[in-house]
């Protein structure tokens, strides 16, 4: 199996993330978005979103989306439940993640890391006040609870994990969300956890040569 | 079964689309979110993020995420397949609905039609421009298929009908999207298809009581 990946977007941790919880071998496909390498048409044919991460499977099939991943590669362990009612709790979460939660908390920490909140103040301050509404509703799902869903880690944890443990860089403060901190140790606490989201290279930053075209590569 | 609805969101057609395709009875509970009827306690209790469109099932148990009840309700019928890969299509297409079409396409016609565009032109036009970008990824997807997955109509394609039917309302021009056009005309040709997604009423525009805070009700 083929990771296709960009070592700074927590999109792709989140998978990386969960094959290393798995203990399931890969491998790794640096994709370098800044410079154009996941607008390919080849690119394109595998995924016509043109967005990383993208698992290639040796029979040449291809799951893309970062949620599809973990729910695919999640399917039959420990971290996808088997009743349906606690299935579609968990795809609740993810569709949360990646609709309120990524979009806001990762486009505000992208922008501000890479120098793309300069010149528009008002944009990035909405992108993080609505980061802001998304951890109050992570801390109320998260409140007198263990985990998201039932009584065990499931990808639902895994995927909000990627962004909330670096919410702070998106300039959100944390303080006031005691459940998540407390959640945020007991993910990195799992067996097998490793972090290995790395900084945004020097070409991701605003005015490199890739430019604004991607305001929303995080 | 009850859905919590707001009539004139797409998110919450899309739901009503699949349960008309099934041909299943429910009780429409209206949701007026512009008077903050999806934030009070009671309804946080169902909902930590506080949004329509919701479904509470007889046992009291609930399913959010307007993707999350679309992948509950067809499980088990012709619009969910039964093959991992299958299913693991239908699952990244609908997290790029989530991710890239909804909040790009949904939010830039949400703003315009309810007066949120004005003042903010750049970010309006920042939201349709990565509106364009996810149409033209719908586009390829649908190049040389009548479906988005497999021979049959999904949860993927009627998820991704609901913003793309109104997504000329968001100022795209649509006329070079023939593959979607096509689709978008056999959605409407399916037996039971209707369409009863309603224009925001006055309540939801700029400047009424709820004002600014509602910039994602889409």
């Amino acid at each position: 199996m083929k990771l296709y990946d960009y070592p700074a977007s927590a999109n792709c941790f989140k998978v990386r993330l969960l094959l290393a919880l798995l203990d399931r071998p890969y491998e790794r496909v640096p994709v370098d978005i800044f410079a154009g390498e996941s607008s390919t048409a080849a690119y394109l044919a595998k995924n016509p979103a043109g967005r990383t991460p993208l698992v290639e499977l040796p029979s040449g099939e291809t799951v893309a989306e970062s949620n599809a991943i973990l729910l695919y590669l999640g399917e039959g362990t420990r971290f996808v439940p088997e009743g349906l009612e606690e299935r579609a709790r968990v795809w609740a979460w993810l569709f949360f993640e990646q609709n309120l939660f990524e979009p806001n908390v990762g486009t505000a920490r992208f922008w501000r890391l890479t120098g793309r909140d300069a010149g528009r103040h008002e944009e990035w301050e909405s992108r993080r006040l609505a980061g802001i509404g998304a951890l109050e509703a992570l801390e109320r799902g998260l409140t007198g609870r263990e985990w998201l869903v039932g009584d065990a880690p499931t990808v639902a944890d895994i995927a909000l994990y990627a962004y909330a443990h670096v919410a702070h860089e998106a300039g959100i403060e944390m303080a006031p969300y005691g459940s998540v901190a407390g959640w945020l140790a007991r993910v990195q606490a799992e067996p097998g956890f490793v972090n290995d989201l790395v900084s945004y290279p020097a070409g991701a930053r605003a005015g490199s040569a890739s430019g604004s075209v991607h305001d929303r590569a995080s």
